[in-house]
């Protein structure tokens, strides 16, 4: 009885051990998960900024631009909803379920100390009838003999109760961090196969955005002095809406006409209804 | 001559507008992806801080979970250094390029201001030129009619030099937007494609992952007495590497030999090789 005692003590102790590591462990994991999802959120954040600098930014350009800068911007507002739906999963998924390990820990443990009380007491009891025994050798079919036998049972129920105790926090623990990060990896490529997705669309666009065709329009609304480009309204505006090219080709032709051999050739640049102004020259 | 100064005038200021706009919005724009780069660069510490925990968590575990556990590490490691490269073009191709900007306008502004400075004297002489012209109507073919000449030509050439600047400049602008932006959604996709395709690999490992095999091994050595895994080392470890229940069975045999039918079930859980304690009992 006395080894057995010996042995509970260092078992009851490693179980301990076991509760310690597990607390440990799983709490440092789920603040490193927290901290991995505030970071997350915090990169949505930044992106979502810039979303709305894109915005802003393609409403100053012209046509060509602003669709190319508006389509980014809706696509990386996208991705951020995606991201946003990672930060959710992640908290409810992951690190709730982790920080729940705090008072499955702490329940275990009171657990635990009860059994270790009872089995203590059993085991008190065992002693007492040893010593009774040995006293009186005799007295083997007395009613200590009985008494032996369910303190026996009792203890071993105990004994039994504690290991099933920790054997089932272990296979919990085996099933929750299976699961834990399974989700995580899972919330994780759900992330990563929509970012591509978008981002793939987002691609094709770009590489669709041809910036001649702002030059041209830039041009156009330059030589033909009729602005419909925000560019051209905001680099070329004047009162009549002409460039100074257009108003100093016009003065010179009043006053001197000396404007024929000096007028640049822009006619690969503008389209054939917006070279009047050079045959008009 | 009058009207040529003013609509000049109004030109200027609004390709002092267009540069300002760029400065602005670039400028913006070049910080809002500096940031979003810090943060991805944030994000990776902190995984990296989970594949140390990581770790260290898996040399506390049984095989299965231990195996797992490392593997998990592993391929969170993998994907950071993913990132790491992620950060790095991000900084190379998107962050770098954006802030050469401030250099570019800044550029393009003291090259406005030479050829403004430049126009401004050849409008002046024109204008001189012009006065000079009506104090002498008849004098038509004087020598005043040349300079009118070569100064109507230099002022010209200043203007177009001030439009192929600024065109220039919205070229190169517009050209470098679409280089930026595709290379940024570049680098996010090779991120997102590096992610996923490692994640798969670890959601396949995860779940091939049997918890069952880490509970029969301390199980095993819980009833065998002879420990192997480190779970049951810890949890179950005695001076003797014998379970609470082992010692007791044997001190419960040497008194009393009631064991037997308290004796639990556990045939179910151990493999057939290891149940040499039920058939002694």
């Amino acid at each position: 009885v006395n080894v057995v005692k010996l042995v509970r003590d260092v078992q009851v102790k490693s179980i301990e051990q076991t509760l310690k590591h597990a607390e440990k462990y799983l709490g440092d994991i789920c603040s490193l998960l927290a901290a991995y999802t505030r970071k997350t959120a915090k990169l949505r954040d930044k992106a979502d900024l810039l979303v709305v600098q894109l915005f802003d930014f393609s409403r100053t350009e012209d046509p060509e631009l602003q669709i190319s800068l508006k389509n980014l911007a809706e696509d990386l507002a996208m991705v951020q909803d995606y991201r946003q739906a990672q930060v959710e999963r992640l908290e409810t998924r992951v690190v709730a379920p982790l920080k729940a390990y705090g008072d499955i820990v702490k329940n275990k443990r009171a657990e635990l100390k009860n059994l270790s009380t009872d089995l203590n007491k059993e085991l008190k009891e065992l002693q007492k009838l040893d010593k009774l025994r040995v006293r009186n050798p005799a007295d083997r079919q007395s009613i200590a003999e009985v008494n032996v036998q369910k303190s026996s049972h009792n203890a071993q129920r105990s004994i039994r109760q504690l290991e099933d105790s920790i054997t089932d926090f272990q296979r919990q623990k085996l099933d929750d961090i299976k699961k834990i990060f399974t989700d995580f990896i899972t919330v994780e490529m759900l992330f990563h196969a929509k970012a591509l997705e978008v981002y793939t669309h987002t691609y094709h666009n770009l590489e669709e955005m041809n910036p001649q065709k702002d030059l041209e329009v830039a041009y156009a609304s330059d030589t033909a002095g009729n602005s419909t480009s925000h560019y051209a309204g905001s680099v070329l505006a004047s009162p009549k809406s002409q460039s100074l090219r257009t108003t100093m080709m016009s003065t010179a032709a009043q006053n001197h006409r000396l404007q024929r051999s000096q007028y640049p050739i822009t006619a690969q640049r503008v389209s054939p209804n917006e070279t009047f102004h050079r045959t008009e020259a």
